[in-house]
């Protein structure tokens, strides 16, 4: 799997010189990736398309070939497949639709196309898929194009919840690692992928949406392997009876028993989200919040309403307001408005400007009752980015809520993303993506001490 | 009240040449928003700001002025509520802070200023509050600048709670209505603003954000007398026990128990939200979404993935899958592809365009046995707002889902958005917020016959 997923040369068969066909959208993502290996367009046309030799085939290609990205019509993919394994190509994936999904007839070019792979030893990803995007070899043979680069890893069943995951990231800043779209799972399956990222080094989180488990006993391996050590965060749908007879007619897969997954989930420390937001906001979360060291939250806000509605959420989920020493509030006191109030909410007020915090969180950073200082950004407050990430190694966990501040705001969620610093647009994703973070503190914490 | 909100002439007192300050923000947000009134800048060095000459005092204008914006310092605000008195101004928004947030001497400041005001009959928003926007007439005296129109108002304790809904409005090109800051209610308060807007024709929800209730009795009264006919939906905070001590520290109010406020929501109709997000999804939802006359939802999407995960929320919220009669299915098959499996959900697969949603509505809309179609847009797919815009007046409830769309979604959306097309940014969302729509129809119902 290794070759094929950090492939050094990649053929697309099926590329395109028509702008309009995804034959031609692959190939140009790959190469506006930034992809440093081989990339050998192949149409029987031969010719040339974005400055690159076409070959006719990939018997023709010169070189090694470690990866085929396929976008040819269902009905070739046999013979396409043939010429894949005798050029002896570890890996393909195919992303033209057309098998399984539609009906009898594609069930048996799947089918034959299968065989054939298994023949020849290719590890086949698809078909009907969304591709793979590696952004950390600038190799993006899906879309849409995403190049931001971070450690969240999405496979998923559904090409559009990865794609909306991908697009979050990369317009917050936090980029990804893998998506892998995991379309009819002909070979390679959720249990191979998940094996492979929670060893994968690029991969800090991996986040995955799936509608079933193939192989039940392998599934369960893998994770009792991982025991929670690499952090995963699954959205897995199908839970009603309507929704389990949708996902047999979506990926031809069985929904189980949803009872079966919470044990599993829970048996084995993996965190379960309920919305696509949520695989996002935990996800990244898990990526970015350091583990808090304790129950003790410090809330420090620009906008009073944004502080009391994290309060309640604090409260409500089980943590508590952390509670000031003297001299601390003296601290304080003497370096903010008298008009400030001093308590946990800290309210800043309207006016507070990235100085305001910078202040205050010097002052915080060295309080022992504080175990995570949850900073809110309640107005357009430019260089808030730079303020928080002089805090990031002070020992404290720092979460930042930015909200309401235009287009301040995502220029500096921006800026803090790419900086690793953990941003959420409400208070009350915030509040729940930490208690996540710290759930699993303690789920860590119970099971290996 | 109306010519406080609706005001024929403004006065911006505090005026200032200086970009940064809020008196210069202010006066620039009027202008750039359109107003058609006369707008009188007022500091006592005179001169010309923004092209318009600048007055020393109100009572140096020649002609009527209906509203004052105050953004003087607190000291000064005494004097210049005297002012306003003695021209006969009937309103004035305080956006200065330093009063009774403030401490001590900001109370004493905000009693006489309240005492002036009651004795020349001045209406009072604020003080430390963010303004007032009135879309409808061009009347930004807030900011962040949102000239927008629609038929949301907000009115809110918090003004970041209120940027961020103006915010997510204007980006999805629904527009609102008003925004008001209470700020701290020296005389206008909560019950005032329901009693107003729940009248207002351009009004056609009221959302707020609350965290105590001044005049409960005239509040309950208010909701009484609207009888559930104008949708309100209200986040009230303040409601765990920090959150209660940190609302009387924020805006001196008492929180009061919650469920007095669950008990009074149910009674008089009114949606309680529970997030920032819920706050602006139920009121867009009731805003624009056509309550459905009865449970049977029909489901369609070019992403088979959101297309469960619906599913799996239409069941969990107890509403139920329409079933397609014969004669639709039959249709349905000779208008698109044959691998497009016709069932509920019913999957257009990835290469949808917005011609095969059309062909495939254009049946549905025939149907009896739908009452609600989720269109569900999980793909770049230009042309979905066109196509839509055809099927809102057809009878049926039509809600829209735009996920991992990139770039054409946010063209897309804003589209639907200035057309009254309800979409939402997730399939969970999207679903949660039909419902509430849903559950106020049968309320309305039970309660009107």
């Amino acid at each position: 799997m290794d070759r094929v997923l950090y492939p050094r040369s990649v053929a697309v068969i099926g590329a395109s010189a028509n702008p309009a066909k995804t034959g031609h959208i692959i190939l140009k993502n790959i190469i506006d990736a930034g992809y440093k290996g081989e990339i050998y367009p192949i149409n029987p046309k031969g010719g040339e398309i974005l400055g690159l030799k076409v070959y006719r085939s990939v018997l023709e290609v010169p070189g090694e070939i470690d990866l085929a990205v396929v976008v040819v019509p269902a009905r070739v993919v046999p013979s396409v497949m043939e010429e894949i394994g005798r050029k002896g190509i570890p890996g393909a994936v195919i992303i033209s639709g057309g098998f399984g999904e539609a009906g009898e007839e594609g069930a048996r070019l799947e089918e034959e196309v299968g065989k054939i792979a298994r023949q020849y030893n290719v590890r086949v990803i698809g078909p009907n898929c969304q591709g793979v995007n590696n952004t950390n070899i600038g190799l993006c043979a899906s879309w849409p194009l995403i190049k931001e680069n971070g450690p969240m890893t999405i496979v998923s069943q559904s090409g559009t919840v990865g794609a909306a995951f991908e697009g979050w990231a990369a317009e917050e800043g936090y980029g990804i690692s893998f998506f892998v779209g995991l379309g009819n799972r002909l070979d390679v399956d959720e249990t191979d992928l998940l094996s492979f990222f929670v060893r994968d080094e690029k991969t800090k989180v991996v986040a995955m949406y799936i509608e079933g488990v193939k192989r039940g006993p392998e599934f369960r391996r893998v994770l009792e392997e991982n025991g929670g050590r690499k952090p995963i965060v699954i959205l897995k749908s199908g839970r009603s009876p309507s929704g389990a007879r949708a996902v047999q007619s979506h990926t031809r897969s069985l929904a189980g028993r949803d009872e079966v997954f919470t044990g599993l989930f829970r048996q084995y420390g993996v965190v379960r989200a309920e919305t696509v937001e949520e695989l996002y906001d935990f996800s990244k979360a898990l990526a970015f919040v350091r583990p808090p060291s304790g129950p003790r939250v410090m809330i420090v806000s620009s906008s009073g309403g944004s502080a009391i509605i994290s309060v309640d959420m604090v409260e409500g989920l089980g943590m508590e307001l952390a509670q000031l020493p003297e001299w601390a509030k003296e601290e304080l006191r003497a370096r903010i408005p008298p008009y400030c109030i001093v308590s946990n909410p800290l309210d800043l007020t309207g006016d507070a400007d990235a100085e305001r915090y910078d202040r205050v969180l010097d002052v915080l950073k060295d309080v022992e009752g504080i175990d995570t200082i949850v900073t809110i950004f309640g107005d357009p407050i430019p260089g808030a980015a730079e303020v928080l990430e002089k805090y990031m190694d002070s020992g404290k966990t720092v979460i930042a809520v930015y909200i309401g501040g235009g287009e301040v705001q995502a220029e500096e969620v921006r800026k803090m993303g790419k900086r690793g610093i953990p941003v959420f647009p409400t208070p009350e994703r915030a509040i729940k993506a930490l208690k996540v973070v710290m759930d699993r503190a303690s789920w860590l914490k119970r099971r290996y001490g």
